[in-house]
């Protein structure tokens, strides 16, 4: 559920709504204000906050089928890739997280490229030029989701040139989600793994 | 290989390199010039030419694991899904094409559900509004590539109105890639969908 | 009258003056602060309070002539939705509202035809990629007015991006108007209804 | 149809199969080339070509029912007004053309007002600032659809700004649509007009 | 002075020194804070307010030579209007001021015909689609500097809309400022009226 | 006359026509194709062909009263320089050329302080960054009018950065035309001098 | 380090462990809040706050190599200019500054020449326009960086007009960075400056 | 001399102007037409033309002080590249050309390491996402001078998304210049190395 705009009361109502027909699986919902952050929890004392990615979740997470891992260029890209991380548990894949890996200090990027190959999607998340993907893109040939961070100010535009700098990489087979979509690219990079990965009970 | 702005010299000395280099595979070169287009398969007989999708291959296709299905919204879209469909050949997947099935005619879409479901992966292709990506990623939960193409007038700006559609798309897990890139769209499309599909040899 | 910017004193005077050249019919304010919300009615008991749609009337509604059809798309559309129905009943036409018919769940918009079919006039109202009208426009030969609204982030740009998708709407026959403009869609639509209904009188 | 981008033989193709499958009535294409507007009534002597409108049309033209009053403010804006008003004849309503009624001459514009009002629907072609239809929209309450054309230079941005202006046009229920859009205008304006008329059948 | 962004002390200590440097004309700053306009007449008596324009003038005005005629579309232009006419006195010339006369109704303006004969410079001050200076420009061959403002929402872009209205004027000879920018518009057009009225010691 | 996209033929009539009607002053047809150049006064005699203008007039020029001083900044700013000059010529005020007196070589500029102070209007022609009508401004009070032109590259985006850079100039007292809008600058520049100078009759 | 968006709490911990690390070397810290502003010195007295570049030095400044003459257009531009300026001293060079020289008053930038003359490297800072590196591009051949600001309103788009202008300079050899980006214009001239100087153990 | 539209005429008359009046150092040319590269040497047999930079030079290059390392990302840089060669040559210092080390190939890049640290000012070239600069500025402190081109299809709007990408680089110390403008990277390039190179007579 995309939480913007919604009142605490709000939230907790549908989150409890959603929890009581689905009881089994987890219910998530993103984007929360500070006041939601604060206020909900008390009303739903199980409900789980994750103050990062300012998102909640309220039931049992599913077990994890294949692995994302998510790169993130700098620590202002953390709400982001922490909603993605929380999205993609959510929707039953397993998460691997490398944070702080931007292209200016390159020596920490391929001290990961065991970890890059190992994964069955990535998602890579970046504001101001948002030229992480095309680097990881060209160590990689898994499947690589780019999310543009409106991190960045001045001719950032709110990380319109974090968008533009994704949608020409000139690294083969990149996709984009919306600025700060970590929830999308989530949902995206977990379908693509759980399929991925092979079904437990089919070994 | 991107085509756009080589010569047919240039085109054809790099095809016969690369095929000598690796003849059990194949070699593509998109966006030719109508002159490359002409003239390339004179030079070289045994390239094989896809006029629609203004593309050439030299070399065996691979077997194809797993399906892509490459759905496009009107006739104009035609030459970025077939540069698409073609990419995905290359890169060694299925491709289960899907036209003519734009917004303003939902019973034709709806009449292919069955074939969206057993997919491994989608690749949606529209112009003018692209809306197209947002009603199929409502009806399947298959991961899904958007491309918008540059099919339009006035403020549809080259693409742009598309592009803007597809990256704020309501349906969750809807990924893009820029304007008429069939390739990228094809590349991604591919892995994801050779990922998803058990390897013949593991079985 | 539109009342951004306008004190709620100045609001009340306007009402009133209004009001009593022409006590038969109703008059409408919009876009009303939270503070004007509040206070309008303790000056003007007799206004009735749309919170919705932000929005007061004085005065009585005229009778219905014509029925206008307005779709929203989200809840977050609401108050574009809210302010277009009230502008529709201060002109003189019918409304019937359909919300939470957005494209990603088809079922439900597929399930209202006939109520689209036996509108006069439709006024779909969407944000994010503002893809509703296209679909509507595919489903019905109804004159259709549509509205984009500023509900989205990123790359939405405040409703550009909707709007963008409503002009190049691959249905023929969809009229668009300004970012958030319930009232001139309203104005509009009840224009069109009104034309299109029998005159009580001519039967 | 929109023809462009077809070769003449695929609009010879197409509008022959159309006409045989609906001898009865008017298959309308628009957006000709110079080669197509020579070379189609060669293959289909019955067509009738309008050149001003660049289109073409087969079969007999409906019955009129109900008047479109179209207006447009210079010379240059004449191709896209003749589009309009062939595709208003094509889709069953009458027209009446008001050219050159540019609001840098009011007089001309303040001449033709009973025309206005006698119409069912208004449409409205200008380029360059886009002003004719807020000040038409000031002279009559006649449903009014707006038609920004690419005619002007430098920050005209090919229509945009005409684009911009009608969106904010501060006449309440102008409605808009895309640049050059003479087509979507015309359907939309029939529809309104043929609703506004009483059916002949029916008196 | 442009006094946005400058304290109550920064202000009065400017508008002190510059008074005390030319006792004997006015010194004007515009823009000022509400903060601003409440203390600098605390600290300098003698200034005079002008609450609508949010702007203060210091010493005596000078006489005026030739008339600047200032016409606006609608109330909310109102501050920009009076930051021009204040400009206008400051800079020595007199100001006839024509509000609320918007293309929306054309009879006012229409009306005031032989003010803008009689005036030697037209500033026509506008928002939303900014179409007034086409409609003055058509009527009067009087010098016209347009000025958008940020009045309207949406696709108006904060006065983008008006400005690109402006400057594709189909009137000849209309130039335009700054969106808001009253004063530079005073500036101007007190210069082109003082010019065009014979100095009262030349006659 | 606006001759861009007329024919010869169509130029040739309407001058004639215009010219049978007033044989007492100059008609002024601009923007003409190379077609249009060569072919006019083929048809037209007694026509002046001014090609750096790409105009064309016919009939005899008014005496001069007032006189604009035309700066450009460079060598390709002389189209729009000359159309401003013939247009100022053709309303009845003189002109004084100041050519090649970019802000990148102060002291040419400066060499000419005289010639600015003289003028009872400035046009200011410049592409690029618009850097001109700043420093001219700060160099003289004459009223100013600033002409982008879509001179340069890349960035400048046909002129887009001049005209911002002129709009946002931060000398007082500078009006702004459209992009390569020579005429409008002159029709204005021309009413302004000629109102600021002396009648010669009223001396 | 970038403390925008830092509490003040992670800044005192950031710039204390870098200092200890680097004890003989300052650390800087640029875009600080009010907040932190006042806070930091009580954690870290021995830190040096410079209120106008609103960041914070911690140790000891090197010794200058080489000098940066750093121009600023308006009083405006100070916060931006005084950035740049503590950056170069951090990184090792000298600074020139020159304040207040924007180009509507030429007399004080032709007095600076020698000044501009004696530097190794040009920092110039402007907003609205952005017009003064190209001026002062024409008057020295020193390697010049250009800094637009956010300074302006309307249409200078928050500093996008002054970042074009500085693009699209007539001046050779100018070099631009972000809006508002003092600190990456004082690093990179802090390194021209230092290498074109004689290195002090070189004589 | 920038030589786009000029023709061939006019730029054998200034070559050969420029080079009588300074023999003794190279005149550069550059943008040439097709027509111009092909007659330019025709009439100036002594000129030398370097088709790939699209450019002419007539006279003797000077000796070269201190050395720019040009890099670019892709073959469809070579143009730009090339230009800023040929320009940092006519202006005094020397280059070490390294070419074809996009971000998607970090191999290629990380073995040219020592080059880069032994340059005295680099110049980075590239298209697309524009991430080569970010990439290399983490990898070397040497001044550093992006250019984006004009190289990209779609949303790379013709050199805007590599623009953007370099203004908000995440390596600090990245100035940048127009699109495609490699002559004005050239000259601040050369000025930047020349300085920092020991004077021969110096030493």
């Amino acid at each position: 559920m995309y939480g913007a705009g919604k009142t605490p009361e709000q939230l907790v109502t549908i989150l409890r709504t959603l929890h009581e027909r689905h009881p089994d699986r987890a219910v998530l919902a993103t984007r929360l204000s500070e006041e939601a952050l604060a206020t909900v929890p008390e009303a739903l004392p199980e409900a789980v906050v994750d103050r990062v990615a300012r998102a909640v979740t309220l039931g049992p997470l599913p077990a994890a089928r294949g692995t994302v891992a998510i790169l993130s260029a700098g620590t202002s890209d953390a709400p982001v890739a922490a909603e993605a991380a929380l999205t993609i548990r959510v929707h039953g894949a397993g998460v691997d997280r490398i944070d702080d890996v931007g292209v200016a200090g390159l020596h920490r990027l391929l001290g990961v490229r065991d970890r890059l190959a190992s994964a069955d999607c990535l998602v890579v998340v970046a504001g101001m030029e948002g030229a992480l993907p095309s680097v990881v893109g060209g160590l990689s040939g898994v499947p690589l989701v780019a999310v543009p961070t409106s991190v960045g100010y001045g001719a950032s535009f709110g990380g319109v040139a974090a968008l533009l700098g994704m949608l020409n990489s000139c690294a083969p087979g990149v996709t984009v989600v919306n600025i700060d979509n970590g929830y999308g690219a989530g949902v995206f990079a977990a379908r693509v793994a759980r399929n991925a990965a092979p079904r437990p009970d089919a070994s």
